[in-house]
């Protein structure tokens, strides 16, 4: 789980860990991963806390190197966020959205599909955002990042056409959730946005449960 | 003109320089900038050659000062291409691919909105590839890039609605260009691949001729 310390990566931990599985959560921030270890264990999760920045890829090797065992899902889930005019775009924003939002997602996928194909068995899901179906005057490198993303798991969902691996590519709506707080440009009122827990639980129940069926992508909006 | 050095770039320029508009071509390589001036000029055309690299907004700031003049139309052509499987990527990929045709585009058209702006009249065409609209097994970071540059372009198109500032993205396929020299992982056969004059045509008559309307988006195929 990327971006696993907080907001909808940590509630799709809890929900995981209720079901069951033992989860590692990723994120870059070693004092927040801990934190949010200690509360899943509290919670009586199998709950393995990583440090890693999923943007270099010698951190995400020896991330997967220490996980170790059968990966069955990869969640993709870091994102960060900034915002402004077309005209405010700076070099140093678009690195710094592209490795939040894109970069660790590939690299993170790229570095476990061989042992998913290993196993014969697994699931890739990526959340991104509805700025990754439309465009937006006040998102462009946000728009960017998460079309590319999109971009990125449709070229994924093709190659992995009638193998055992899934994708899921998810687009929720805003969420209450510190994302906001860490994000520059836009302060929308997040108190009528959804519940991260609300939206873990749609995007659970169709993972953990799929059936004969794939659902290869999901836009979970506010009602 | 970015990537104005060779393939569409260099197409597109010569088009412009034959309806009579003043043209600076943009590329990285400064050899390959003078020869493409040279011989744009030999067929009588005003152009000017400044090598830059896109992906560097120092390099745009200065590019942009050396051209002074309004500028009524940019093209962002420069393109690279990077292919293989997900298994194979790389940071270094990623890096590159996103630099050649994302981080550029978005730099430079960042530079040129105010001058547009201030003009209050200006096209931005951005040409990506059908690799923008479809996922491909064999062009994961390729498609993610170009995705992500039809979201900037998306971003874009919604910032400017209702100004004087219009917005092309065009999405052709594969051309008889030296892109495929350059590109690594894949090795098409590209006699059949499209004139990219042919393709310059079919752009420059709706750009430079747009009437009432916009046409904010041209794919562009093999019949």
């Amino acid at each position: 789980m990327t971006g696993g310390s907080s907001g909808l990566g940590f509630a799709l931990a809890e929900g995981l860990s209720a079901a069951g599985l033992a989860v590692s959560i990723i994120g870059r921030n070693a004092d927040r991963v801990g934190e949010a270890e200690a509360r899943l264990r509290g919670l009586g999760g199998a709950v393995r806390g990583i440090a890693c920045d999923v943007s270099r890829q010698d951190q995400v090797g020896r991330a997967f190197e220490k996980i170790g065992a059968p990966v069955g899902f990869l969640f993709n889930v870091a994102g960060v966020g900034q915002f402004g005019p077309v005209e405010d775009i700076t070099e140093e924003m678009i690195d710094e959205v592209s490795a939040g939002n894109l970069k660790g997602l590939m690299l993170a996928s790229a570095a476990v599909l061989p042992m998913m194909r290993a196993a014969g068995v697994g699931t890739i899901v990526s959340v991104l955002s509805t700025a990754a179906l439309v465009g937006r005057a006040q998102e462009p490198v946000y728009c960017a990042a998460k079309w590319g993303a999109r971009g990125f798991m449709e070229a994924l969902r093709v190659a992995l056409k009638g193998t055992p691996i899934r994708t899921v590519t998810v687009y929720p709506g805003g969420m209450r959730t510190p994302f906001w707080s860490a994000a520059s440009g836009l302060s929308p009122d997040v108190a009528t946005f959804m519940d991260p827990r609300e939206v873990a639980r749609q995007i659970l129940r169709v993972v953990l449960d799929p059936g004969g069926t794939n659902v290869t992508e999901m836009t979970i909006s506010r009602p």
